[in-house]
This record gives structure tokens, C-alpha cells and sequence, in this order.
């Protein structure tokens, strides 16, 4: 009696002794405990040990003290993260994160799982027809239930969503009323961008934007701290320039490409700062650029646009000058002045670029086939480099090269 | 009755009637028969399609064509990849590789899953116990079916299972006796490194190197190819040159930091270089390094030292020369005369770096507190680099800058 046998079949019983019906009872639920075993694999740890044995998770995190990289690796667990779109970079930052025994997540996603994204890391096909939240979860809470969760099941771009998004941003940290220490954008269109853009700018809350191009090449971060560095809205991306609607990129039979390995970078870039940027270690970048066809890694820092169109950006710009402005001198004077580098950009925008224009395009590669009016938006988020940013290719570099750099000065 | 009941706790039904006992044994059918559903939840699929519907697990990445990414996506069901080593690099390098729906998937490990994995990607807690290569071979054949696999639960180095690996890597491709299309090292020691690497100079066998330093914040890849660019043996990493035995780094007590973050994004350059060598797009990258700190990539190209220690490695050498000789000249010469930047290197080893060891070192950030007499290996493969190789930062560039490097030409 060791085949499956389900609903009506069960009838088939109706002849067993009872104690049959016990054996086949205890056999089942035998069986289930075994299948369900995976469940709750290991109690909550009240506290991170750096003990180095095989049964501690934390044992190889709490290292990084010992290596002397970060001083307080504990501090992970008062720290709670944002995570809004739970697809092919989202789901992965969150598993990161989850690893990494972040205190609390909150996920935001008002999508399904499909089979159609098993080509990107974390989902499994079992799991095809849940919602993204609610399966992430599940397998999040499997691998390390240290971490406190909460997750929407809905769009932030309405109204109504807006305004709770907005709320649990505001007042979702792990202490009572606190804000959440920060938001990752993972989302797939620029709506939702620019959705969670409106709100860190009202409540000034830092937060980092992430992308993957239409053709699975290349992608980015962006660490926008408003007031402080460009928005979202401060430097748009092509894709507004174009002034087409991009719900047309989700034509029926129109789809993008995608791979894990862009995505799962993607995602790696966005954990590691995020990691440097609660912990206090290394340089947290402020964009870093991904492009595959030629392992090119575009940086830049963008200065805020004092024109944007969001007022409260423009609002947190006025503030931020005023705490610079508050604080003593001769430290921050320095700073100030490596960073305007150009200053004759209408659109106030400073570019402190380690690349050119030429490089750019050169690295970018072919563009997806798409409707007209449509290009790829977050390759290139700003319109213009100027031209006398010119690059020197250590490799490469000759006496004629540097006697024409010398002509363009 | 719907609170779970195992094993001797089934004795509670000695007083439960007939029609109750089989309404648990329904009951208990239906949740195993979910909780079982994952198993398996897509068949194979024959043919991959290029067609747009949820239920295609590989429309994102047949895309690849319409982007005009890659000219004939399917043929990744034709290669065969070997992984040796399922850490925290290769079983993401894995399950990469299988969600692209690469044909076959050799994996080689001799750890089991432990608790103390669980802060990097892949494994579970429920799997702990279970032998890495057993526990990522069901995971794997859970997320797709249409992969094939071999799995082996031994070390590689011993002096039989050296034979056996080498057997499968030059007769475990999918079409009958031929060789695997690449072999990816993801080990975490130097013995196993070089085992690699002698097997491959004695085959021919084109593979890829990986690693990620103790402090858990830098990592490579490294193309090799027999013959045309140095092996592991050619340009020997530091830890030999100090000549301390590795094994001392895992003393009772010491244990190296990791991260989730650096090893996936590891683990995505290996594949995304793979996924270019294999279907022949964009270009491959020959070492691309990861400074976590700095978000800093180091990249070069390293010729072959003619007095390597490993006699097939000098044997491929001078097969490479005779076959370019063979090659019609015009072409050939350009590439050679570019590829041989200095000469004067005792080592007989060329670099093409983008970056000065000055760069490198200021991106290195803190090293890890280790044995004396041992140091980072794998985030400095090359012992020297030459002083006219100077880099010019394309943002502070100056008039004064390029003087300066005028008079050092």
C-alpha cells in the first residue's frame, strides 16, 4: 500500500481492518514529517556567535570582524530593508540580504511566480501561480527565520497603495514608529520608479535604484541620498526623452531577455553596498555601471538638478545646503570643490566620470529592436558627457596619444 | 484533526471509527501530495521555444536573438560544463548554468552541506548533512528537468580519483567519448587548484579559474587556454612564494569570511564569461578581479612563462606557436605585436593591465590577520608589474598629469 492514492480514491479502504488504517496513518504522516522536515531546519539564534563550528550560520558573517572589515557585525540585525519588486534582482537581494541575517524586510510585489522566470536565480517551478511575496517568503523564512518580515502583495503605483507604501516606509523599522534604514528599487518600469523616487524624496529617505537592460547586458545601481546627489526625476532617463508610453514595451509577444548572471551581479553590487552603506565599511558607490560584452564598470557621482521637476527634491536640496552650510568649514570646503568639476552644464548637473562618451558606446553593444521612440533607459541615465573628460588607456598609451590629449587641453 | 501527529502518536486513533481513520487518511494523502507537487512540476521539454507565454521557461532567454545578443541560443544544450568545487561560487555557477539550460553539468565535491553554509546563496538548511554534490543535483534536476547530470562525491587530488577526473573531463561531454566544452574551478584551496591545472595542460582543456579572498571582499575569474595565456602553474600566487603549507589557514578555530554578495557576483562573471566563450558573444575577459571596498575591476591579459614548472604547460606552448605560425600572416602579426608590451620581464611574463599596482593596492584595502608567512593569494596573481605602465585617472586629469607622463615615456 505504498502508492499515492488521492481523494475519492481513498475509498478503497473501505475494506481495511482498522488496524490497517492505522499502519497506513502512521506510514503517512512518517512520510510527511520526513518531506516536511525542511521546514524550521534550525530554531531562532538569540545572538550572533563567532564560534567557528559547522552547526553556526553566522559563524563565517561574524568573521569579517576578525578580518578586520567591519567593527560590529551584529549591528546587521537592528537594520531593516525595503525590497520593492521581488523578480530577477529583488528576489535575489532579498535571499542576500536574508543570509546575511538583515533584522527585518519588507517586500513589496504584485506579481506571480511563472515559469517564464526560471531563467533567473531563486523561484522554483513548484511554486508557479503564488504571488512573488508570499513565495519569497516561505523560502526566506526556510533559510533563515532570524528575520522579521513584512510583504504587500500589491502595486504601489495607486493611490491608495501609495499612501500605505509611503506609510510602511515611513514607519515599517524594526523599532516601533522608525523609518526603514533603506529602500531598494528592483522594480522592471520606470512608473514604479519614479513612484518610489516621489516618495524618498518626500520623507528624504535614502534609498539606491537598480536596472537591468531590455537586452540582459549590461545594468546598473544608483545611490540617490535626495538633496544630496541627483533623483530619479532630476536626471531622466532616455526613455522619457522619447515621449513614448512604455506600457508599449509589454506588447503582446514583445518580451525582454534576461539571464541570472546579469541579474544575480546586479543583485550582488546592490547587497555589497547596501552591506558598506549600514556597516560602515569601504566606499559606497554612487553609480556603478555593468556592462557583460566587455566587463566595463562605468562610475559616476551626479549632483542634484536645481531645476527638477520634483519640488521636494528641490525642497531637500535647500535643506542639505543648509546642514552643509552648518557645518565647520575647512573639512567640508575641500569636498565641495572636488566635486564641481563642471560647471557650465545648463541643466546643473555635475558628471565626475571615469569614462567618456566614445567608451560608453563603445562598451554598450546592440540595442534591442523595440518600438520606435523606444530606446533602452538606464544604460546611459544622463544625456550628456562632456567632451573634454577624454580617457587614457593605460595599455595603449603612446607619446602621440598623450600629444593629442595635450592639444584638446 | 488537523494538528500533526507522527509516529507513535498514532495510537490517539485506537478509539477513532472507521470513517474518521480513512478522513485522515485522505487528508493526510492531500497535503503530501502538495507538499510533493514540487517535485517535478514541469516536464521535459524537448525543443526550447522562443515563444512569449508564461509557461516557457526559456522566452527570456531565446529573446537573447530577437536583441541581437546571441545568433543561436539553443546550441547551449549542447555543451558540457564541469564544476569542481560546490561552494559557495560553483553551486551558484550551477545553478546559473542550469536555469540558461546548458546541456550537461559534471559536479565534483567531497564536503557535505553544513549550517555554517548558509550565508552564501544556493543551499538550505534542510539539506545540511547531505553530501553538496547529492543535495545541488536535486535541487538542480527540481528547477530543470532538461539538464543532464554526473555527480561525483570524491576529492580530486587523491592519486585515483585524479585519474577518474581526468577520464570525465576528456570523455564526459555529451556526445559519446568527447571531451567537456569547459571545466570551472571553484575550489577553495591551492592543492585542488593545481590538480585543475595539470589536468588541463595535459589535455588541451580550456578552463576557467575562481576565487575570493579570506576577507570575504575581493574575488577573480581567470581564463585559461593551454599554451596561449599563463596557467595557474606559470605565474605561481603568492601563498606559494611564501612557502607556508595552506593548511594552516584552517586550523581549529580560524575560519575565512564570506559573503553572499562577493561570491555571487564571482560566480556571475564566471558564467556570464562562459555563456560568451560558449556562444560566442561579446568578449571573453582573461582576468577580471572584484574589489569589493572600492567597487574597483582590475582586468589583464597574462602570456605564458616559457620556464612553467608543468611540462605540458611549456608542451602547449610550443604547440600554440606552431599552429598561429601555420596561421596566414597579416592577421596574426597585428595581434601578436600588440600582445607583447614588455619585454623585459625575467619571468617571461607579459601584462596588459589597465591598472598600476599603486591602484591596486590603494583598492586592496585591509588584509586579513592570517599565519605568518601567509597572505592573500588569488587578489594579486602576478608578482610584478612594470613602473611604465602608469594609469591617468580620466576625471582629474590635468595639463600637469600628462607632463608629468611625458617625461617618464
Amino acid at each position: 500500500m505504498t502508492q499515492h492514492l488521492h481523494g475519492k480514491q481513498s475509498k478503497v479502504y473501505s475494506m481495511a481492518s482498522a488496524d490497517e488504517l492505522k499502519a497506513r496513518i502512521a506510514e503517512l504522516e512518517h512520510e510527511l514529517a520526513q518531506v516536511k522536515g525542511k521546514v524550521g531546519a534550525r530554531g531562532k539564534i538569540q545572538q550572533m556567535s563567532s564560534e567557528v563550528v559547522d552547526s553556526n550560520p553566522y559563524s563565517r558573517l561574524m568573521a569579517l570582524k576578525r578580518m578586520g572589515i567591519v567593527d560590529n557585525y551584529e549591528r546587521i540585525r537592528e537594520f531593516t530593508v525595503a525590497v520593492v519588486g521581488i523578480g530577477g534582482v529583488g528576489s535575489v537581494t532579498a535571499e542576500m540580504l536574508t543570509r546575511c541575517g538583515i533584522g527585518k524586510l519588507l517586500l513589496f510585489d504584485y506579481d506571480k511566480v511563472e515559469l517564464a522566470n526560471m531563467n533567473r536565480l531563486f523561484f522554483q517551478p513548484h511554486q508557479a501561480g503564488m504571488s512573488k511575496v508570499e513565495a519569497a517568503e516561505k523560502t526566506l523564512r526556510d533559510i533563515n527565520p532570524d528575520v522579521e518580515f513584512e510583504t504587500y502583495n500589491y502595486n504601489i503605483t495607486t493611490v491608495e497603495n501609495f499612501q500605505h507604501f509611503m506609510d510602511r516606509v515611513k514607519y515599517g523599522g524594526l523599532k516601533d514608529q522608525m523609518p526603514v534604514d533603506l529602500v531598494l528599487s528592483c522594480v522592471d518600469n520606470f512608473e514604479a520608479r519614479m513612484t518610489i523616487n516621489t516618495a524618498c524624496n518626500e520623507l528624504g529617505q535614502h534609498w539606491f535604484e537598480s536596472g537591468v537592460s531590455e537586452n540582459a547586458v549590461s545594468g546598473h545601481i544608483q545611490f540617490i541620498q535626495p538633496g544630496a546627489t541627483a533623483c530619479f526625476a532630476c536626471a531622466p532617463p532616455l526613455i522619457v526623452a522619447t515621449n513614448q508610453d512604455e506600457k508599449t514595451l509589454k506588447r503582446e509577444g514583445v518580451c525582454a531577455a534576461s539571464l541570472p548572471t546579469t541579474m544575480g551581479i546586479v543583485a550582488g553590487f546592490l547587497v555589497q553596498n547596501t552591506l558598506k552603506y549600514l556597516l560602515g565599511f569601504g566606499n559606497v558607490t554612487h553609480y556603478l555601471g555593468y556592462n557583460a560584452l566587455q566587463d566595463f564598470f562605468p562610475s559616476m557621482s551626479m549632483m542634484p538638478n536645481p531645476n527638477c521637476d520634483d519640488n521636494h527634491c528641490r525642497k531637500q536640496q535647500v535643506e542639505y545646503q543648509k546642514r552643509e552650510a552648518a557645518k565647520p568649514k575647512p573639512e567640508v570646503k575641500e569636498q565641495e570643490e572636488e566635486k564641481i568639476v563642471h560647471q557650465e552644464n545648463d541643466w546643473g548637473i555635475e558628471l565626475v566620470s571615469e569614462t567618456t562618451e566614445e567608451e560608453l558606446n563603445a562598451a554598450e553593444g546592440e540595442k534591442p529592436s523595440l518600438v520606435s521612440g523606444v530606446t533602452v533607459a538606464y544604460t546611459k541615465p544622463v544625456k550628456e558627457t562632456k567632451d573634454d573628460s577624454a580617457s587614457v588607456e593605460t595599455s595603449e598609451q603612446s607619446l602621440e596619444d598623450l600629444m593629442a590629449q595635450m592639444k584638446s587641453l
